[in-house]
C-alpha cells in the first residue's frame, strides 16, 4: 500500500492511465522563410487564444470563476509584447523555426521566474511553460492526450498542469493520483471542486505503475493500493458503497432547523465566491450565505465592475436565497489576492499590508460603488454587509461615515434602497477579537475569519510549509480570542458567526457549540456533515 | 522654513556643503587594448576592495557592527563572478573601455533590480550603483569628495549613500540635510548612532540652498531655516545650550535607584547588539542589559560561531556589567534578517515564517552551542536566557529538554556552568500574551517585544509606508495584551520587563508605571530621559 497525501475525500476503484508528456522533437534547424514562420508562430498564439478562452468558459462552467482565472494568465502572456515579441525576434534575428524559437523563449522566461525569490513569481515558471507547450502543440499540430478515455480512469501524472485539469471529464475520471502538490495545490483544490477523489504528493507513483494497472484509491486516508487483491477489492467497493449511502443519508439533515436549548437558532450557512457557487450550497440546506467573498466580482477584468453591474449579482444571490440571510463581504482584495487595475505594490509582508478595509479607503469611489450596490440589493432580500481587516474602532466608524454617504447620495437619487441593511465585521484581526467588547456596541454583527485570525495570532502564515506545522486551529489563545469575540457579541446583544475553515472542520463544532456560535459558514460540501453533527451533539445534551 | 522629517535629534548652527554626485564622463571609444583594459579592471576592483573593507573597519569602529554590514554587500558583490564577470565580458565581446564596461553592468544590474517587486531587491539597485560608482572612480583616479570640509559643515545632498555616511568625520560635519529618506532610511539611523543632527525627505533642498549659505537645523522639529537672522541664530544658540545643559543634567540620574511605592525596583536596562555598544549603556548608567541581541555575532560571516567564541562574548557582557542583570536573546533570525550559511528560502510572509526558536529547532547543534556559550557565561555574570518568538507551551518546553541536554553533555564533560540560569521568554507573538498567565508558571521572566507584538495584534507592517499609520503602541487592544502579560507574570511571581521601542517611547511611560513594568529596556541614548521621567512621575504620585 502506499501512502500520499490526501487531497480529495471519496474512494475511486478503476483502472490507470499514466499522463506523460509526450517528448516533442524540435526543428533546430535554420529557417527557410522567416515571413513563413512568423506566420505560423502567429496562427498559433491565435489558436492558443482561442482554445485558452474555450477552456476558461468550461472550467468556470464546470468547477468555478476562481479556478478558471489561472487561464487569464496563460492568455496573459499570449498578450504581452515581450513574451510574444521575444519569439518574433528569435525567429528574424536568430533564424530560428517558429517551435524553436517559442522553445527558446520558453527556457529564457521559465529560467528567470524560477530563479526569482519570491515564491509567487517562481510559480509563474509553471504557466510559463504550460501556455509556452500550448503554443508549440498547435505549431507542430499535436492534439491533445487527455481525450477518449474510459469510464473509471485513475489519472496518474507526475503534476497536473491548469490546461490538464481543465480537461478532466468527470464522467471518466474517477481519481488521480500525482508524484508533487500538497493539500492546497492547484490540483488538490481543483479535485475537491470537481468532487473527485485525490492522492497527491506521492514521490513517485509515475515510476511504479503502468497504463491499464487496476488501482484503489483511498482519499480520505491519503492510501493507494496497486493491483489490489480480491479482498481489497471487496473491502473498498463496501466502503465506497457505505461512503454513498452516507452521502445520500445525510441529505435529510438539509431542511433541518438547529437551536439551543434555550431556543436560540443556530445557522449553519454556505461560502460563496460567486453566483455559480449557490447550486451547491441551496442543494445542500444552507440556512443563509454567511460569506459572499465579492473579490472575485473585481478580479480578472480591465476595471472595477460598476454599481450596476455589481447590483446585478448582488440582488441575483439575495432573491435567489428567497429571505434568508446573505452576509456580503466588501472587496478583501490585497495580500496573496492581487487586482491589476489597481496596480497594487509588492509587499514584503502582504498579509501584514495594504488589504481589504484598508485599501478600500484608499479607494472610496470603488468602495462607494459597492456598499450602494449592496444596499440596493437589500431591497431584493436579507443583503447585509460585513467589513473585513477591521482593526480599531476608528475604522468601523469610517466605515460607516461611507456608508452613510451612500446613503445619502441613493436618496438624492431618488433610487430604492435598504435603509437598515445590516452592518457587521470580520472578526480576524487579533486587535479586534481582544476588544471585541468595545467593536460590539458599534455594529450588528461579528463574524470570525479563523484563516487570518489564526495566522495573525499564532504570527504563523499557513501557506509556508516550513511553518506550517504550528498553525493550530485549537491552539488555546485562538479559542480564547473565539470564546471573547462570542461573549462581547452576546452581551451586546448582536449574533456572532464564523466563517473561517474552523467553521466546516467537524473537530471543532463541538468547542464552538459549548461557546454558543450562531451561525457555522463554511463550503456547501461541509454543510451537511456539520448540520448532522449539530443535530447529533444537541441531541446528546 | 522648510519642513521634513526629523530623523535625528539635536540642533545645529553652520555652513552648508552640497554633496552632489559629480559628473563622471564616460569614454564610450573601442578600446585599443582588451588586455590592458582587464588589467584596468582588475586593478580597480582589487583597490575597490581594499577601500571597502577599510570602510567597513571604520564604520564598524566609529558607529557600530551593524551600520558597517552594507560593505559587505558591496564587497560580495565584487566578488560576484556574474557582476565582474559580466564587466569583464563587456570589454572582451564589446570592446569597451573599462569605465564604459562598468557602467553598462551597472545600469543593466541597477534596471533588473530597480524593476523587482520585492523592495529588498530594489534596494541592492542603490548598492549596486554606489559599488559600480566606486570602481569607476577607481578606474579614472577621481577621489572622493567629503574631504577637506571646513568645521560646522551641515551637508546637504540627494541621499547619502553608505559610502558617504561611512566618511562623514564627526569633528567637521555637525548636521545633514537630504531630499529623499525616512526615519528609517540607512542615513538616518547613521545619523542617530553618530548622534549628529539631520532632517531628511526634505523634497529638493539640493535645489534650495547654495554651498557656504548659513542654515539652521532643528532635528527635533523637522525644520530648517536657510540663512538665518539674527534673531533665528539668537534663539536657535540659545536653544541648543538649553538641549546641551539638559543632556548634562541628565547625567544625574544616571546612579539613581528606581522603585515602585511597595519598594519592587524598576529597572532601567540597555538594548545592545555587540560588546562595542556597552560603552554607551553603562556610561547612561543602565541597571542592566534588557536585550543582547545575539544576531549580530552570528551574521556577516561564512560559518555560524563555534562555542568558544559566542562563550567569549558573552562572558565578555557579562563581567562588564559586574553583576547586573544581562539578558541574552538566543539567536533571532530569519523574517527581515538573513544569514547566508544557514541558506534561508525566501519567504512570502517572512514576519510569520520560519524565524527564531523556530529555525533554532531545525538547527540544534548550533542552537546547543550559543546554550552552552550562555550557560558557561552565567559563571561570570548574571546571565539570563532569552528565548524570542515563543507563542506556545509545548515550544517552552522543547527548549527547556534542550537547554537541559546542553547541562548534561557540560556535567559530563566536567565545564563549568551555572546551573541555575534563569529561562525567559519574549512575550511578542498574541497567543504568548493572551496565554500568559499559562506560560508565566514555565519560565523565569517576561519581556515584551512590542515592536513585533503590535505589529501581528493589529495585522500591520510597521515597515510598510502605505499603512504604517496603522501602526499605533497606544491601542486600546495592544495596551491590554501588555497588561495581561504583566499581571500575569506577577500572579506566578515572575518579573516582566520590556524591550521593544515602545519602552524608550516616554509618551508610553507612565501607563506602562501605571500597569507595574518591572523593567524597562532600550537603546542607550533613551535611558536617562526614561529614567528622570520615571522618577518625576513616582515623585508626583
Amino acid at each position: 500500500m502506499l501512502k500520499g497525501i490526501a487531497a480529495s475525500k471519496g474512494y475511486a476503484i478503476g483502472k490507470i492511465s499514466i499522463m506523460s508528456h509526450q517528448e516533442i522533437t524540435i526543428d533546430e534547424r535554420i529557417c527557410d522563410n522567416v515571413d513563413a514562420e512568423l506566420t505560423t508562430l502567429k496562427g498559433a498564439v491565435e489558436k492558443s487564444k482561442v482554445q485558452l478562452n474555450a477552456l476558461r468558459v468550461k472550467t468556470a462552467e464546470n468547477i468555478g470563476e476562481h479556478e478558471a482565472m489561472v487561464f487569464d494568465s496563460h492568455m496573459m502572456f499570449l498578450d504581452d509584447p515581450e513574451f510574444v515579441g521575444a519569439m518574433e525576434e528569435a525567429i528574424r534575428n536568430d533564424m530560428k523555426r517558429a517551435a524553436a524559437a517559442v522553445e527558446q523563449v520558453k527556457i529564457f522566461f521559465e529560467n528567470m521566474f524560477s530563479q526569482m525569490d519570491n515564491a509567487y513569481m517562481r510559480e509563474r515558471a509553471t504557466d510559463i511553460v504550460d501556455v509556452s507547450n500550448r503554443i508549440i502543440k498547435n505549431i507542430l499540430g499535436i492534439t491533445s492526450e487527455i481525450e477518449d478515455l474510459p469510464e473509471n480512469t485513475i489519472i496518474v501524472a507526475h503534476d497536473l498542469t491548469p490546461s490538464d485539469t481543465a480537461q478532466l471529464d468527470k464522467s471518466k475520471v474517477i481519481g488521480f493520483l500525482t508524484d508533487i502538490g500538497g493539500v492546497t495545490s492547484h490540483s488538490a483544490i481543483m479535485a475537491r471542486s470537481l468532487e473527485i477523489c485525490a492522492v497527491v504528493g506521492m514521490g513517485n507513483i509515475t515510476a511504479l505503475v503502468e497504463n491499464g494497472c487496476e488501482c484503489i484509491i483511498d482519499g480520505i486516508k491519503g492510501e493507494v493500493i496497486l493491483a489490489p487483491n480480491k479482498d481489497a477489492l471487496e473491502k473498498y467497493r463496501k466502503l465506497a458503497l457505505e461512503y454513498d449511502k452516507k452521502r445520500e443519508e445525510l441529505k435529510k439533515y438539509r431542511d433541518i432547523k438547529l437551536a439551543y436549548k434555550d431556543g436560540r437558532e443556530i445557522l449553519v450557512a454556505g461560502n460563496i465566491g460567486s453566483v455559480k457557487d449557490l447550486d451547491s450550497v441551496i442543494e445542500n440546506g444552507a440556512d443563509g450565505i454567511g460569506l459572499f467573498r465579492t473579490e472575485f466580482v473585481f478580479m480578472d477584468r480591465e476595471a472595477a465592475p460598476t454599481e450596476e453591474e455589481q447590483f446585478e449579482i448582488y440582488k441575483t444571490v439575495a432573491e435567489r436565497m428567497s429571505g434568508k440571510p446573505v452576509v456580503i463581504r466588501t472587496l478583501d482584495i490585497g495580500g496573496d489576492k492581487q487586482i491589476s487595475y489597481l496596480q497594487l505594490e509588492q509587499e514584503m509582508n502582504p498579509f501584514l499590508g495594504l488589504r481589504a478595509i484598508r485599501l478600500c479607503f484608499k479607494h472610496e469611489e470603488m468602495f462607494k460603488a459597492q456598499i450602494k450596490a449592496l444596499l440596493r440589493a437589500g431591497v431584493f432580500g436579507d443583503v447585509q454587509i460585513m467589513l473585513p481587516m477591521i482593526g480599531t474602532i476608528e475604522e468601523i466608524r469610517q466605515a460607516k461615515d461611507i456608508i452613510n454617504k451612500c446613503k445619502e447620495e441613493l436618496k438624492d437619487a431618488n433610487i430604492p434602497f435598504k435603509d437598515e441593511t445590516p452592518v457587521g465585521i470580520m472578526i480576524e484581526i487579533p486587535a479586534a477579537a481582544i476588544a471585541a467588547d468595545i467593536l460590539a456596541d458599534e455594529v450588528d454583527f461579528f463574524s470570525i475569519g479563523t484563516n487570518d485570525l489564526i495566522q495573525y495570532t499564532l504570527a504563523v502564515d499557513r501557506m509556508n510549509s516550513n511553518i506550517s506545522h504550528l498553525y493550530n486551529p485549537m491552539n488555546v489563545s485562538v479559542l480564547r480570542l473565539i470564546e471573547m469575540s462570542i461573549k462581547a457579541a452576546h452581551k451586546a446583544g448582536i449574533w456572532c458567526g464564523m466563517c473561517g475553515e474552523m467553521a466546516g472542520d467537524l473537530r471543532a463544532t463541538k468547542i464552538l457549540l459549548e461557546m454558543g456560535l450562531d451561525e457555522f459558514s463554511m463550503s456547501g460540501s461541509s454543510i451537511l456533515d456539520v448540520k448532522e453533527l449539530i443535530y447529533n451533539q444537541l441531541k446528546n445534551e
